[in-house]
């Protein structure tokens, strides 16, 4: 696969969006899709999406369109989800426990390998085939198993200190669901932060524009 | 307040950042700053700081910087933030509840008005204030009540005709977890879709080409 160098940011947070639409067409029993069917489908434009692919090389032939299996595989490939990097959860309380639980780490690049939480009525819960374990043998756990991502889901006043720390300890990726944004202050570490109150208060701007311009809602059936 | 028209959505996008960072500075007994103090902790550059604020009029004087605790108040009123659209959560597994426990809706713009689920063994679970209800009671709810928001958290299989059904009864906005992704169908309603797996195969990619690149990672104090 021919990748170019420095792919934007933004065309890389559109892959898993690629990959999930064909996905979801794997299941609908389709094979084979056109940019442009694909385009309309993701409400894209069909040269935004060859655009795209084409950073990867491209895949398609002109006329033929896409083979939706492999470009799916092929998404999959250049996204990384093969491989399984050694991954902890820091912070079992309602929103890491949701997390753990949720997602299959599996599918998406990572193999889960601790969780943590400071809590003793959290610590010894099992969830999947992992037990809670105290945030005071975290050290000792990364020098022995060094997990190369953290998700971190503790409060903001521990997050500072428990980033460092673990940044100190080899780990070199987090998905960053404290109210911490750490990015800044350590810019070689990747930090993908879910700021979920940020998309809350956008949801509400938006409600609230909405409003105001008083447009009316179409509901559009197809 | 001057608003310009048609806001693009990266400004919306980076207020409730504005408003995040605003709210660590007033925490941190800071009541003034300059748009290139501020630039420095949040990673923008100081001229897309003021870029943005000029969207919605300006604010601060040249010379003195922003009063901190004006400034994050007024974001809080652009951001609608000081509204209360009545909201409900649909879908009480383990995101749902993680979600409800863990966000006051009310600092947000929502007050959260009915919590539902269609599993027997959930159903009649308080969460907070409120008990989770039966889904099968939903319509009776939404022409009582009239919510405008719901927080979409059912399975990718449930979510189309959940959807359908709650725009139908008025629910204008939706604060969407589930796999399905309706905005193209619906394109009037506002839906801010939260991809968790999304973000966490970005996270992968990144970690992924770090590895490629062979960056060593540079750990910066301050």
């Amino acid at each position: 696969m021919l990748k170019k160098e420095n792919v934007s940011l933004s065309v890389i947070r559109r892959l898993p969006r690629y990959h999930r639409f064909l996905a979801d067409l794997m299941r609908s029993g389709i094979t084979r899709i056109s940019s442009k069917e694909l385009s309309r489908r993701m409400g894209l434009t069909a040269s935004q999406i060859r655009q795209d692919l084409n950073c990867f090389g491209g895949f398609g032939q002109q006329g033929y369109g896409y083979n939706v299996e492999q470009l799916h595989r092929e998404i999959g490939v250049i996204l990384g989800i093969d491989k399984q990097y050694p991954a902890i959860v820091v912070g079992a309380g309602n929103i890491g426990r949701a997390i753990a639980l949720n997602f299959d780490f599996s599918q998406m690049g990572f193999e889960m390998i601790g969780i943590f939480d400071i809590n003793p009525s959290i610590i010894g819960m099992p969830i999947r085939d992992l037990t809670v374990a105290d945030v005071a043998g975290i050290e000792a756990f990364c020098q022995k198993h060094h997990p190369r991502i953290a998700v971190l889901t503790v409060s903001r006043s521990a997050a500072a200190e428990m980033a460092e720390k673990l940044i100190h300890l080899g780990v070199s990726g987090f998905w960053n669901f404290s109210h911490y944004d750490f990015s800044v202050k350590y810019p070689g570490v990747i930090v993908e932060n879910v700021h979920l109150s940020d998309s809350l208060m956008t949801l509400c701007y938006m409600v609230k524009d909405l409003s105001e311009k008083g447009t009316s809602i179409e509901v559009l059936k197809d």
